[in-house]
């Protein structure tokens, strides 16, 4: 079954990222074992984006920094699977696109090139057996101007658009509406503001595409921030640019694999970072924090947690934490989605003038991407499984979803789908140390009464994370930014103590 | 500030639950000494009333048990205080009413009697500065007949219940309009079925005073759900019932407490429940699971998880969960509530025609009861702070917080309530081992994509609690009989292996 399930040891070998501690198989085991004690001035836990770049920002200030990861790899959700002839395919977040400054800021100063998503021909649109295809350059970017649903969608997208404005990026509970928007889904607001069942259907596959949830799962005034969040300072996201190719979120790729950045992050941290450290336990006093790992404890003075709101759960901390935060974390859940690659001989769609994007009812796979690498060989057609179909299959035997996934390509882009030289996909809410992607995001009623929270620090602990990002949010430029605020936010915590010493 | 906020040092003894071990400050330490191991046949995680009626059951069977609870006490949502002369005030769970057959029956095997909740005279309803006497046993129940919202709201309250007996209890996400109601907030129906600021007002109290969160905080579909729970086989839930003193869920009260319930069964266990013994990780295979603890391992053929589901996060689970119950419990949140209780040399308001009953907008108590002992001395005014008006008062100072909820006290009775001999309470989500109070609830969309996996067994891991029953979901009752449907559960799968030893 090597094809249909990536393992988990990553690229990243031990040597790469410095990492010295083997993996155990009994974590029981190892609690018996004597912990060694590490002590540093900022503990960073999550060696993901926002990990990482909170790490190399405090380290470039001069800051002694350890990074803890509870997985065998960085990376976070960002992932790179390979495919033959050292090439590889990214099984999570793999995109950027324009307004994303922060992320194309940190490549480049990786030296990692991006190029282009194919997007030469026409999409696919395929709706009650019938295939249509259109100009990828179209008006609605990737949304299909269905004739019985394009006016109703494209009224409804401009109506988001307008009212995700009104949605303060750094406060969305104080929105001049906040409380009438957070009190509805957005799957109430759809069937209130469309007519159609095709457009209906084609919000359906947006909210799909972008959360990874269904429009009953999210609160109204958060997908609205979250639209308002896809742009930077100059210019304030769209829903457009959240599912568009071109001049979108899925405009261009990372050479190499979106993880590649995580891992040349690690690579200059060096030792700094440590594998296979799950955290179990966060206990801080005025002194200082403590962070304990199985095998091993870390005394500091801060600690960054970079991880979803939901995974902070798994974490136990001393003295609990605040009210506010601690019921946060039992209301932000992350989203749901199975990524599955074929990979075959050659992007043969091509040939035909297609861009290998597809949207359509060939459940399970609703949306679909050229995903070959930059040359073109081989092809690597890209399917999301995502929200409801998500939870649908994700517990159906792996052979059963494979044929399922083949055959909504096919009925994407002909039988010649059906038989791939190699199938991988990733179930992110599978992954214990994930449980779920793209992103956490919020039901109705929890930004206007736990929104705060999201980033406040509790004492010396401090959040990162792409969810704590007014800015792309769920994105990895949110991560990025995330872990640059946090690491402004603990500098200006440890320079508070220097005064306070120098006072003294 | 010994009047202020109750200790968690409860009423058990370390002698009455048999519980030997001690109490240690930092569990760290702990977790450094060697474990012991023990062997049982069932081991039981949470001694509140489902885990204790689950160990009740199964030793009744002849089968071991271990019962290991996190606290130094044994009740979970059930927390007796005292106020003197040996007298007790609940400062959790501690009503019960018509059709709770299985708390009733459970009570009484404990010895334990019940009174009536003082409903004498009238009742007060404030609403804008209008204070306005009505009577206790209106058709309407507690809900007050304002003039301008009785109409809307009692209109409102029948469809409701109407629906709500289109909801299967033990399936709600196969109700015909499944997706259509976990589709939308409580808050978007309200909006759109009442006509009346008094009238939402009404309901918003109700849902408040029931779910101790705010109609845009739940799935209509969970709502309907909840209602329809709150009867027995032969009569189904109505929301009066929900509501209601006499003939609802607030018409009696347990002499000695609720926690007497716990305690006594605690006792009759004896040195099976195990305090302070919070559970950190459960490892299964097909041999058996293993639980452990900081300072205990206990190996068992078969666990009980008696939690709350978002409580179930904190424990590590080997293998990972299956995804839709790693999801769901992202997904299920506690509600948010602060019990306040202020003593009085005597209920004064008795003697003016009063039940003690108020409902009203002087926040942030908007609800409350005489909680006077069954004797009637000393006089105590129970009143709620629950949903948006916990979260924001939780974080308020102890003192500024007291002052608040006895100046509602006096706008409901008068200032004789600005003087109270004792003031208690109890704030639910700061409680580190419950997180918030009454009970989990579901926001849109959780039901319908997650809600099989609310008591399916993973493996040789049953869940147990109130959250798992389809009758009286919520409440003590149904915790009681979630207890007694995972005690047969485990017997059925104790029963299976034995048959299949005996096939071998």
């Amino acid at each position: 079954m090597a094809d249909t399930r990536l393992t988990r040891r990553g690229l990243l070998g031990g040597a790469a990222a410095g990492a010295a501690v083997a993996a155990l198989p009994d974590a029981a085991l190892a609690r018996r074992r004597r912990r060694r004690t590490r002590r540093t001035e900022v503990v960073v836990i999550g060696a993901g984006l926002a990990g990482l770049t909170a790490a190399r920002d405090l380290v470039r200030a001069r800051h002694d920094v350890l990074v803890l990861e509870a997985r065998d790899r960085v990376g976070g959700r960002t992932l790179n699977a390979p495919i033959g002839g050292g090439k590889v395919v990214e099984i999570g977040g793999q995109w950027i696109g324009p307004t994303q400054d922060r992320l194309s800021a940190l490549a480049r100063s990786l030296g990692i090139g991006t190029f282009k998503t194919y997007n030469t021909g026409s999409n696919i649109y395929l709706r009650r057996g019938v295939r249509t295809p259109y100009a990828s350059d179209g008006p609605l970017g990737p949304i299909p101007p269905d004739p019985t649903g394009v006016a109703d969608v494209a009224g409804a997208l401009a109506e988001l658009d307008r009212m995700a404005r009104e949605v303060p990026l750094d406060a969305p509970w104080k929105a001049p509406k906040a409380k009438e928007w957070d009190s509805q889904t957005l799957e109430t607001w759809k069937q209130a503001h469309t007519t159609t069942d095709a457009g209906r259907f084609l919000l359906d596959v947006s909210c799909q595409a972008v959360f990874a949830a269904e429009p009953r799962d999210l609160s109204l005034l958060f997908a609205l921030f979250y639209i308002h969040s896809a742009g930077n300072e100059r210019s304030p996201g769209t829903l457009e640019r959240l599912t568009n190719t071109p001049g979108g979120a899925q405009e261009s790729r990372f050479v190499g694999g979106s993880q590649l950045i995580s891992i040349k992050l690690a690579r200059k941290l060096g030792h700094r970072v440590l594998l296979d450290q799950p955290v179990r336990r966060i206990s801080q006093d005025r002194h200082g924090v403590r962070v304990e790992c199985d095998r091993l404890v870390v005394e500091a003075e801060r600690a960054i947690v970079a991880m979803a709101p939901a995974m902070t759960r798994h974490i136990h901390y001393h003295p609990a934490l605040p009210e506010q935060r601690a019921q946060l974390i039992q209301r932000y859940p992350n989203g749901s989605v199975i990524k599955c690659e074929a990979v075959y001989p050659e992007p043969f769609w091509r040939r035909e003038g297609l861009t290998g994007q597809a949207v359509g009812d060939a459940d399970p796979v609703r949306v679909t991407f050229d995903n070959s690498p930059p040359d073109g060989s081989p092809g690597v057609m890209l399917g999301f499984i995502e929200g409801e179909q998500a939870r649908k299959w994700g517990s159906r035997p792996a052979a059963e979803r494979k044929a399922a996934v083949l055959r909504s390509f096919a009925a994407y882009f002909g039988d010649r789908m059906l038989s791939p030289t190699r199938y991988i996909e990733k179930n992110w809410t599978e992954d214990r140390w994930t449980r779920g992607c793209y992103e956490g995001y919020a039901p109705p009623g929890v930004l206007l009464d736990y929104g705060p929270a999201i980033r406040r620090p509790v004492g010396r602990v401090h959040w990162a994370g792409s969810e704590t990002s007014p800015i792309w949010n769920g994105y990895m430029e949110g991560a990025v930014r995330s872990g640059e605020r946090v690491a402004r936010e603990v500098r200006a915590a440890l320079r508070g103590r220097s005064r306070r010493s120098a006072a003294a």
